[in-house]
């Protein structure tokens, strides 16, 4: 099948259209015709070449919702018509430990991601959600629940499983202080999540225009990071720090403001990080973390869960044609927001 | 009281014969005649000035144990004839939430340490284990249980509790898998409460001949960590790795050993520790965690497990003449035992 789709053919260069052929339907997959996608920072990393060397052209897209178009012989869970989503990855090993107990993200051997990985399926570079047609294996596919609106759906399929997850994990609840560090696609998922939960939830920001749209999501106070007083008022203070900045940046001063036994989980930046002193986490046995997407099992949990309290992602719905611009206004600026693409209505 | 003691006079020179005045019995300390005290590669550290610029001379030593000679007006859990133990920490503010909730060894405030802080009671300098005559708050000083070796229950009060409180905290028992990193003063008293807690227990060691005395404590296994192939078929096998190397080192390798969901844990180095790749605590939702000594209500609960499940360290007790040979030895090659300097039959 031929898809329209924007792809980077280069690292340097901006999107722009492509044809492609989608490989065809085997008897597990489920071919659906993309409605919207969600742009997210990984886009631009990846396109970029930031996390390492991909084939070009990249078409990028990870949070992709659209309505089943046809299905294999072997699927069962899914039919033409029915409202889905594709997420971060489209296959895994299957086999070992972590994908058995509902972990394909951490698969031992390796995820398939749904864009710029090799599909062991056919062997070529995998192609994301910047495109009018995906598909993908069942196992992979999710239902969406009714209640939520497709274009505001996109984003939860990583901007939401990505702070629900480590939330979930580390048992966010009543009686626990939180701190949001980044009020951008992912952070403001993770103030709706922490308070959601029950818990007290701070936004801790480098940008004092940001307190404002922090307040509005009804925080309980925020940090500007930059401020020697408002860091020092903060000592000791939180039990669980969402780190959402999506660069490399030293821990330290981060490390100081979680309560004994607190941990500081990284979710932004995937590259290399600086050193810090392990007496920042040996004084109030506190931890470093991390954490990434989640998995099939608990994507649908995030989506149920979103669907039962209401939590959606703020959007901003644009054509595929202004994605560059897009990706400069993300690049340069952390949006509080998340933009979608209305792939439908762009080809 | 004029104590005799063995002090560094400055961070280059080797021990010697010191004798200084212990500051006078308030109403609420226990003074006692120390018998043992444990050497603990923190002592060289500290002397040293690794950790930092301290005041010489250094009488250092923070395994204490001895009988209790007199006590102030005010205590009331221990009287002379008592047998008891002071470890790590003479003070703390006791107002803060650490401290409140038993955890002075986090205290927001300031710890007091065992020697080389300066005392809020008389505003010297803390002086250590490696002398005669011990002075410390009630509140810092324990009951030894009955059943412990007076010599080897000097070690439990550091390396002990260093070891005792993580594998705690973190839940380490049947199920687990468990690795220890390195097989000194602190590891090999790590394999020891891990065993007796029912986890798996592998020893991770850069030493070859340390494998059978790892085996010698009924390890499960044991890895080289210089061996590829031993790190390659250990990957993703640890839910928990004790990491007792006491100096900075590269986490990467001993990361990629742990199961999703795994954290490690430092308890060795109290340094600057090289920086890592987020994306190796991401995959997998890991931590990178630190934990020193633990609190006193923590460490009264290590001297009765210990007693309970017979948890004692591998000694060897020297004179305090020998204690340049010991350091020696000590810094230069990691035993697994720990020295135990008989202080009473010394001087």
């Amino acid at each position: 099948m031929k898809a329209k789709s924007f792809a980077a053919p280069a690292a340097d260069k901006p999107l722009e259209y492509y044809e492609f052929d989608r490989r065809e339907l085997t008897s597990n997959d489920v071919e659906l015709e993309v409605h919207y996608c969600g742009v997210c920072h990984s886009d631009i990393h990846t396109a970029r070449g930031d996390w390492g060397e991909i084939e070009y052209p990249c078409v990028p897209g990870h949070e992709i919702v659209g309505i089943v178009t046809r299905v294999g012989e072997n699927v069962k869970e899914f039919k033409p018509g029915d409202c889905v989503g594709v997420g971060c990855m489209v296959n895994s090993c299957g086999k070992c430990e972590a994908c058995k107990k509902g972990f394909e993200n951490n698969c031992f051997d390796e995820v398939i991601w749904t864009y710029s990985s090799k599909d062991p399926i056919d062997g070529t570079d995998t192609k994301g959600g910047y495109s009018t047609i995906m598909v993908a294996p069942e196992h992979f596919v999710m239902h969406l629940p009714e209640s939520l609106d497709m274009a505001q759906a996109a984003p939860l399929l990583c901007a939401g499983i990505t702070t629900y997850s480590p939330l979930q994990h580390w048992q966010v609840g009543a009686g626990k202080t939180v701190g949001i560090i980044g009020l951008g696609g992912l952070g403001h998922m993770g103030v709706k999540y922490a308070k959601s939960m029950g818990a007290k939830v701070w936004v801790i920001t480098s940008s004092p225009d940001k307190a404002e749209t922090a307040k509005s999501y009804g925080v309980d106070g925020v940090i500007i990071s930059s401020s020697e007083k408002d860091m020092a008022d903060a000592a000791n203070k939180f039990d669980f720090l969402l780190d959402t900045i999506p660069k490399a940046h030293d821990l330290t001063p981060y490390l100081k403001l979680l309560n004994i036994h607190g941990t500081i989980c990284l979710v932004g930046p995937i590259e290399p990080m600086p050193g810090y002193h392990s007496g920042d986490v040996i004084h109030g046995q506190k931890s470093i973390a991390g954490s990434g997407i989640g998995g099939i099992k608990e994507t649908k949990e995030m989506l149920a869960y979103s669907a039962e309290h209401n939590i959606l992602p703020e959007i901003e719905v644009i054509k595929i044609q202004d994605i560059n611009k897009a990706w400069d206004a993300l690049a340069n600026k952390q949006m509080a927001k998340r933009y979608v693409i209305d792939i439908r209505n762009s080809f």
